[in-house]
Parts: C-alpha cells; structure tokens; sequence
C-alpha cells in the first residue's frame, strides 16, 4: 500500500520542519519499513523535509543487489539506489547535491559512534543533527492499516489458543516445552510468520515466575497453567497471557484470579484518550494494592506493541506521556504467589475516542480444564 | 564453567593494555556472553585491564532486578551491581573510582551517539577511548568449549534431516512451508534451543533463487530440493546447506551437482592456518569458473560462525584476513540456474593445524528420494 507509506513520510516531513532539517537520513530497519513497506534487512531512506506527497525527488532509498527485486516490488514509488553500503552511499547523496541536503538529521539513538563517523566522512560538507526518535513518535498513534495488521496478529494466537484447548492439548502429563511448541506451530497454522517473542508456559509454583522460560516440568492436577504468548503478522507483534486451572481451582486460586481479573478490567476502561500513563497503571495496581496484593504486582501493568513487542509508551508508574485514540497497549497486570502460582492476565487493545477495542478476543472467565 | 570465561577475560586483558586503556566497559551483550556466561537481556561489564584471574576485583558486572539469581548463578566468581540502567551505573563506578579507570575502552562500532552521551555523562572525568571490535577479534579463533558446543550444534542438524528423509518428510505435494516446519521441529526434538536462522526449503526452480524464503510451492518430481538450515545449541550457530533430488536427476542436474561437489571439496581443503581468506574462496570459485559456471557463484564461499551466524571471517574476494587454527566457518558454494534450478553444498567446519574438523556430517553424495 504505497499510499499509505506515502502518508507516513509527509507526516515525518512536518517533524522534520519542526526540527528545522532539510532531510533526514533514517538506518533503523524497522522505522524504513514503517515509512516504506520494505522487508529486507539492509536499507537506508533519505527523507526530503519539503518533498510533497506528489513530488518526492528528493527523497531516496537504497539497498543491496539481494533486494533489488523485492525494493522495486514493495517501494516502486521512490528513487532506488543499489548499494551495499547503504547509509553510507546516501550520505554520499547528500554530499554530492549539498545545496538540497545542508542540514540532515540521523537517528542518533540507532547510530553508532562508529557509524556516525563514516556518515560525517562521506558527507564533510553536511550539519549532521541528531533528530532520536522522531520516527517512534510518529509510531505511537497507529494508522488502521497497522491495527489491521495487529487484529489478525491477534486473531492468530486467539485460534491458536481454542485449538490448543479443543485438541486436548492441556492435560496432565504433558511439559510446558510441549504445550509451548504446540502453541507456536498453531500460531503458524493460523497465518503467523512466527510467534512474535518466546512463548511462556509456566505451570504450577513455575506460574509465579513473571517470565519463565517453558521446562520440562509437566503439567499436574490443581496446577495454574499462565500461558502468555503472541503472533507475528505483517511485522505486527501481538500480545496476550491466560491463566487456566487444570482441574477443580482452589479458593486461593479463584481468590487471586478473580482480584487480577477485575484490575485487568480496571486497567482496560483506564486506557482512554488523554489519561497520563501513570493513571492507566495506577487504575489495575489499586485493585491489586487495595486487597493487599500490592507486593505481589512486580511490574508495570503493560507497554505499547506495533512493529516492536515492547514499544512506547510504558504503561508504568516510570512512564510518561497520555494515551492518545489510536495507541496499541496491553494491559497485563499479575498476583505472583512464590512457591504457589502466580496469575497474569493479559489483552492487546487500541485506544478508541470513548470504549478501547479489544484485539485479543479469547475469554477472560476462569477456565477449568 | 567459569574457569573458560575468565580465561577469555584474561585474553581481553592482554588486548587491553596493548590498546593503552585501563579498563573497558563491554555493553554487546554477545560479548558479554562471551566473557561471563551470562545470558539475559541487559547486562554491562567492566573489565579491568590489570586484574588478574585469581584477583579481579576491578572486574564488575552489572544487570537488572530480573537476572539477580541468574547472574548470581551464571557469573557467581564477579562483583555484580544491580541496576536497570547497567551502563550508566558502570559509568557512575567508573566516576567514583577514577584512579583506577582514567582511560575507558568502549565499543564504538556498538554504542550509539546518544548513549556515549550517556555514559560521557556519568563519567566526565574518565577519557573513553574507542576499541571496536576488540572482544570480536578474539572470537575469530573459537576454543574447544565453543567448538563443542557447534558440535552439538551442527549434531542437531544433521539429525534433523536424518529424521526427516527417514520418516519420508521430503516426498511430492508437500510444500516448502511445511518442509521447513518439520525440519524445525526436529531440530527442536534433538536439543535445538531453535533454528540458528529462518530454514530456507526451496523447490524446483525456486532453488535458482539463493536465499528463497519457503512458500507454499509444492514439492514435485525432477525436483531439485535445496534446503539451508542450523541449529542454535548454547548459543552457537551451525549452518548447513544440503540439495537433493526427488526422482531420479537428469544429467544436466547430475552436472552441476558433482561440479558444486567438487568446489566445495577443494574449499574445505583450503581452510588450513595461514591461507588468506581470498585463497580460500578461490579454491573453490576456480573449480567453478573453469566448467563455466562462475557468473552462476553468485556469492562469497562462506563466513565465521559462532555466537553469530555471520561473522567473520569472511571467505570471498572481499573478506580480508587469514586462516588460524580454531576458526569456524562455513564452506558454501553454488551454482544457480535461473528458471531451472540451483545447486548449494554447505559444511561447518573448523579450522585445524592439518585437515579441517568437519562439523556437519551429513553424506554429501547426491541423494535421490
């Protein structure tokens, strides 16, 4: 969808203007696919602040002779240089047509120092001016195309997770390696390009551990069973934690997953155009706080997700900034138990003018299995 | 074994005081692993350049609340610091023991220009020297406990395709997609932590195409079948490329096999200690210019693998450098066929004082399925 790259760049070329930048030359892989569509893992993009949607000369990209094909295929739109040192054959651009390109900025928290140095040596006439994180602020507030992308993400691991339940693949005996891979592998059948980070499976006292990694430790009668695990679509990253009990749930169990629950479903109505971060988290953590749990809710209630797993903005008590209509985040917040079990109970959603939509559709009542 | 980390610590030191530095703060996180075991995802090192391995008491690491008992278990013979921002916090020690550490190696070709900001900032008395690629340089040449680990690495592999010819995985109608999937998770099945890089499955004329993403084409008969695939085992790296056919191959097929064959024979026969990294290459490439096939050798003959897939040394044209015993690296020649189909035959293999260590054991006699 060229027009929607074409969107993106002139609203880039607004914070450029902002910055007082003639251009800006963008290395980070993942901000060029953002701004170009482009998959492969070698590009550089020189983005012209007064180019217009209609007239973008001044405005190139580059890549290798692997890519030549696929860069003609995903980004016909733009003028293509074939180099394998990318950054650097368009810092020679720059220095070559100097009166377009007087001031450029880079992305400073992704250069190197060393890489900065070689950019400075193939464009000596240039102002090299650091512009961090324009492009990830533009990234906040995602356009429908991208929750399209991060709908089906969503949708991947939410059939992963009914088929997994259907096909008996929770059942005593069983390792959370097992119950992971099968997880995974029916993400895949569902349409993901992977699993968008390391699926956990922790099983009983292993669910108290925030982030276990699956073991062989198998699953046994009366266990929580916390699965968090998501789906790779597009290059979107979806997001999303049950916690079932295997067998009849013991007060103590029902106890701690009805509290997070309720703060989980606190944390949600919180995420509401122009609530500062800090309220969002605050919203699940005084449900949890509030019964006495407070010591056992060892993080941040959730983090923005897009082309990254873990994006701007933190969802913390350490975060900044308001939820603007259009942020993808999730809401995660957990009762760990050491020894015991431990709950978390996690959605993707999107910000929305009133109600957030729910990406992550699977149920949120207490399965038994 | 932290007798192997500290030995690797005290080869660094060597490096250090050639470098003139008292110290280096280490943030890639490879490297990190490399000098400490340690295997999470945040993580900084200081090491001191005339500690020695019975008294490093200027050595100090330093990683987040999430790692405690792991970096306790992981690096118990160091100093360990807990902090978030573990940089900065090693730059903050640095200020206050300045005596100790007035000039700073860091990694240029790793730290960006906003984070020697950063750690600028924390130790303004300290002068921070660049040193790229110092912990790099020693990676080149692996020691046994690494080349073990490949081992086990490339072991994986060769199972996995074992398997998979075994249980009939490579027969007509089967897609590259679900080839690729089970050799995945046979590789998974025999102690893989996962693939050591997306598994290239391509089919007829698809194996013209040298790094083909697999896709839903289905296998057919004639079919040459080029699969590329490793195993990551402790963290290590094993790459192998295998080609069959399925059905019996015609001559055209049968030539370009044995000639690839060939090449790739005399190119593992060249990774002795002290041939140049272009002699290498060329012994293979001269076996395929002199059939006439060197503009279909689109590539170099291979790379260093390790802790990385791809590192060096490079073995092409371009690659600079010469062989030492310990080196791992791949040998990989091709010969493609656009429309029709390609040939590539690739080992892991280390370089010894005579022969080189084959690590990838599969037959490469050209098998028909």
């Amino acid at each position: 969808m060229p027009e929607t790259h074409v969107y993106r760049r002139d609203a880039l070329r607004g914070r450029l203007r902002d910055s007082e930048v003639d251009a800006i030359l963008v290395t980070d892989l993942l901000n060029i696919r953002y701004l170009t569509g482009f998959t492969g893992s070698n590009a550089a993009l020189l983005v012209h602040a007064t180019d217009t949607a209609d007239s973008e000369g001044r405005t190139v990209f580059c890549t290798d002779g692997r890519y030549e094909t696929q860069a003609a295929s995903q980004v016909p739109e733009l003028e293509r240089v074939i180099d394998r040192a990318s950054a650097r054959e368009l810092a020679g651009r720059i220095e070559s047509r100097i009166d377009d390109y007087r001031r450029v900025g880079f992305e400073s928290h992704h250069v190197t120092v060393d890489g900065l140095d070689a950019l400075a040596g193939a464009a000596p006439s240039a102002e090299m001016v650091r512009t961090p994180g324009l492009i990830e602020r533009l990234r906040l507030v995602k356009d429908e195309t991208e929750i399209e992308a991060l709908r089906k993400a969503c949708a991947a691991a939410d059939r992963a997770l009914a088929e997994l339940i259907e096909h008996g693949g929770l059942r005593q005996g069983r390792t959370e390696l097992e119950v992971a891979r099968e997880l995974e592998s029916r993400m895949l059948d569902n349409g993901a390009e992977g699993p968008s980070f390391e699926t956990i499976v922790a099983t009983g006292a292993n669910s108290a551990i925030p982030h276990h990694r699956p073991t062989d430790t198998r699953l046994a009668a009366g266990d929580f069973v916390k699965m968090d695990f998501g789906a790779l679509v597009e290059g979107y990253h979806s997001d999303m934690t049950r916690t079932l009990v295997l067998g009849e749930p013991a007060d103590w169990q029902r106890e701690i997953y009805d509290l997070v629950a309720e703060a989980q479903a606190a944390g949600r109505a919180a995420v509401r155009p122009g609530a500062d971060v800090r309220e969002v988290d605050s919203a699940a953590r005084e449900v949890i706080t509030g019964a006495g749990y407070g010591e056992q809710f060892l993080h941040g209630l959730g983090h923005g997700v897009g082309l990254e797993i873990h994006e701007a903005p933190a969802l913390s008590q350490r975060g900044e900034g308001t939820i603007e209509a259009g942020m993808a985040v999730t809401a995660e917040p957990g009762v760990y138990l050491p020894g015991r079990g431990g709950v978390r109970i996690e959605d993707t959603l999107v910000a929305r003018a009133d109600t957030p939509e729910l990406l992550t559709l699977t149920t949120k009542e207490l399965l038994v299995i």
